[in-house]
């Protein structure tokens, strides 16, 4: 059998409810962890280091970066943020599958880094429901959703570099869905190479055996 | 929504339980049609035309070969036995999942013609296992056992040319995982193309509307 993990990394619009996702993912199954990325800003209130984020000093960062110990990263607001690869190894060869939850650029350095990764883009069913989630939250002014919206829209240019679409439309189904895409690419010819090579082995014995 | 189906060919080791699977897949599921083959020779008692078989003559079988009506054929002792592509074109247009059960020379002939469709291979979980299942039939020879084992080493090393191993251990879950793997195979990037145009568009216009 195949125990090694497969490193998903799951994108999608801003509204498009992947946290719920995530969250109802891991609660639902327990082959998954989620990815932990590092950061050089401060914690903030009810924050712990190897929970939300590793936290880091520039310093240390700045030294991963060199030693190629980040699957990426990224500078905003004068703070990196990046994805420590060790803790994604770990838990791939533990058996794990790693979920990242990261936007495109980063996703697709991911992939470059990885390339038997898998690449989701989560997905309301439509750009009208995306519109009625924002202005639904009630939270954000009209000037906040133009943004998410312009946002969402450049962000759909590059939805080819993904692998599947995963539409949330009801949440218990999509994370199902989810949870199927990555189960089933166990299944594929190449990550079944192993036990390809064994029956095919197996084969030959019985066969000799058998004349 | 994509509507078109998914054609799905699927092979797979004689005593690997391929009969058994596909009638059970049709049975839990009625989004499938099942290939229907074309051949020259004499219908058996209890064989009806479009059921088991479509029944033809030799002329009007060559005619489909030269006029390329057929995804694939061959010769098996001076019969022919081919895939007719109207009917396998109509169900998928239809919307249907076309199954296509049939071993790897032909398998290969359709992913030539059809570059989309899923190539699956069954397999029991362990070569052992087949050796038990093809001996527990108890209604062959050892001889006839011996040429399945040693046929089966031979297909085994065609293996790579398909997207998934599909192990039949448990009935249910196999069936069940089969259908994942079609059903997933809809939410590709490829497949999705137009929903992927739609939300695009659609974001557009929200977008110019918002400003």
């Amino acid at each position: 059998m195949n125990n090694k993990g497969i490193l998903t990394v799951v994108s999608g619009f801003s509204g498009a409810g992947k946290g719920t996702v995530m969250k109802k993912l891991m609660e639902n199954y327990d082959n998954y962890a989620l990815s932990i990325s590092m950061t050089t800003r401060a914690p903030r209130t009810g924050e712990t280091h190897g929970k939300e984020y590793f936290f880091s000093t520039r310093e240390e960062f700045e030294q991963k970066i060199e030693a190629g110990q980040l699957l990426e990263y990224a500078c905003y607001c004068d703070n990196y943020y990046g994805t420590p690869r060790e803790y994604v190894e770990e838990q791939l060869a533990a058996g794990k599958d790693v979920i990242l939850e990261i936007e495109i650029q980063g996703a697709l350095k991911i992939k470059q880094q990885c390339p038997d990764c898998l690449l989701l883009f989560v997905t309301p069913p439509s750009a009208k429901e995306l519109e009625k989630r924002l202005v639904g939250r009630g939270t954000e002014t009209m000037e906040v959703i133009s943004k998410r919206l312009s946002r969402a829209t450049e962000e759909s240019e590059g939805i080819e570099a993904y692998d599947y679409i995963v539409i949330n439309d009801d949440l218990e189904a999509c994370v199902k869905e989810l949870h199927s895409i990555v189960q089933n690419a166990h299944n594929t010819v190449e990550r079944r190479a192993e036990f390809i090579k064994e029956i095919r082995e197996e084969l030959k014995q019985f066969s000799k055996g058998a004349k």
